[in-house]
C-alpha cells in the first residue's frame, strides 16, 4: 500500500454499516451521527441475518437496510459481489463492520480498497477471532481493550487505526469484561469514523497515521 | 497450579536479580529498595555476561554479584543447576529476570516454583521474544506497554501479574518506543516486587490476583 488518503470525498462521508446481531456499535454510530450531522451520513445497514436486532435499530433511525444472507449464495465471492453491489448502489465511501460475523475476502475488499474497517474486542494482535473477552480472561491478561483496524482478509489482522484499553477486574467474567470492552468500542468507533470524514487517516504499509485535526479538509 | 501464596517468608523478602546487560531495571529496584528498606532485600545479582554494566550497578549499590556464563556449562540443565545453587546459597525467595537474555527451563523453575518473574516490553501475549518494541512498530500497533509475568519455560508466556500501557507516537522508532516502555517497566517492576513482599500475589491456573493492601502480612 502506498501512502494515500482514505475514504474522503466531497460533502458528507457516506458510511455503510454491516451487522449480524444486536447492533450496539451501529447504535453508537447512529447516536454520534444523527440525520443532520454535517460530517457523516449512514447510508445503509446490511445484515447477513434477517433476525438481527440491528435492523430494527436502522429502521427506528430511518436508515435503509438490506438483508443479504450468505447462505443464499453458492460461493463467498458471489455473496460478496451482491454485498458490493448494494454498497455501490448506496454510494458507500466507508464500510464499517460492526459485529459482522463473516470473514470478507478479496471480492469485497478489492471493490473497496482501504475502505473497510472492523472493530475487534481485544488489543490486536492479542486474542483474534471469536470470544476475545473470554480468551483474554483465560489467558490471565490484566488488561484488554478494543481495536479499530482495516480489514485485510485475515482474522483481525489488518493495519491498526486506533486502540483503546480497558482494565480487567479480578471478578470479571466474559460478560462483564465484554460489556466493558463494548462501552470502549462505542466511544472509539465513532471517533475513528469522524477521522475518516475529516480525511485524516493515512496508511503506509502496516502503519496508520492520523493527521492532526484541521490540517486537511 | 493451585491457589497459593507466593514468595512470602518472614522478615524482608530476599530478592535475586538476573541480568545480562545494562541493568536499568536492576537500577529501578535498587532505587526503590535501598539498603534499609523494610520490605525487600536485594541479596544477589547474577549475570550471564561478565561485561554487563548491571554488575557495576550492583557493586555501587553494595550488592553481591556473580557471573555465571552459560557457555561454561555443557548443558542448560548444568547451567541452571549452578544458577540455582547460587540463588539458594543467598536464600533468594523471589528471582527477578531483569533483561536476562536466556530462556530458563525446568531445572531452575522447579527449584523456584512460582518464584521466578520476568518483565517483557510488550503487552503479552502480543509481541513475545526479541525486539518487542520493533515488533510493535512494524505491526502498526497504536499502543504497547510492558508485562510482568511468572516465567513458565515458554517465551514470555507465563501467567501475567501486571501490565502497563504506553502510547505509540507517529514518529516513534524502536529506540524511542523502547525508552518509553522501559520507563514504564521501571515503575511497574518495583511495584510488583513490593506486592510479593506483602504476600499479596496469588495464582490460580493462569489467573493471577493481587490482594488488596493490608489484608495480609
Amino acid at each position: 500500500m502506498l501512502d494515500e488518503e482514505c475514504a474522503r470525498g466531497p460533502g458528507r462521508l457516506r458510511v455503510a454499516v454491516l451487522v449480524s446481531g444486536n447492533g450496539t456499535n451501529l447504535q453508537a454510530l447512529i447516536d454520534a451521527f444523527p440525520k443532520d450531522d454535517p460530517r457523516v451520513e449512514l447510508v445503509v445497514v446490511v445484515s447477513n441475518q434477517a433476525e438481527a436486532f440491528a435492523l430494527e435499530r436502522a429502521r427506528r433511525a430511518g436508515i435503509g437496510s438490506r438483508v443479504i444472507h450468505h447462505r443464499d449464495f453458492a460461493s463467498r465471492a458471489e455473496f460478496e459481489d451482491a454485498l458490493a453491489l448494494v454498497l455501490r448502489e448506496r454510494g458507500a465511501q466507508l464500510v464499517v463492520l460492526a459485529g459482522f460475523m463473516r470473514l470478507l475476502g478479496a471480492t469485497l475488499l478489492d471493490a473497496f480498497p482501504q475502505r473497510v474497517i472492523n472493530v475487534h474486542p481485544a488489543l490486536c494482535p492479542a486474542f483474534p477471532g471469536l470470544d476475545a473477552p473470554r480468551q483474554a480472561l483465560e489467558h490471565g491478561a490484566r488488561l484488554s481493550g478494543c481495536t479499530v483496524h482495516f480489514v485485510d482478509g485475515g482474522t483481525d489482522t489488518g493495519p491498526i487505526i486506533a486502540q483503546s484499553v480497558v482494565p480487567i477486574a479480578p471478578d470479571d467474567d466474559a460478560t462483564s469484561l465484554g460489556d466493558r470492552i463494548r462501552r470502549a468500542e462505542h466511544a472509539l468507533l465513532p471517533l475513528v469514523v469522524s477521522w475518516f470524514s475529516e480525511g485524516r487517516v493515512r496508511v503506509t504499509g502496516r502503519r496508520v497515521s492520523v493527521l492532526p485535526a484541521h490540517t486537511t479538509r
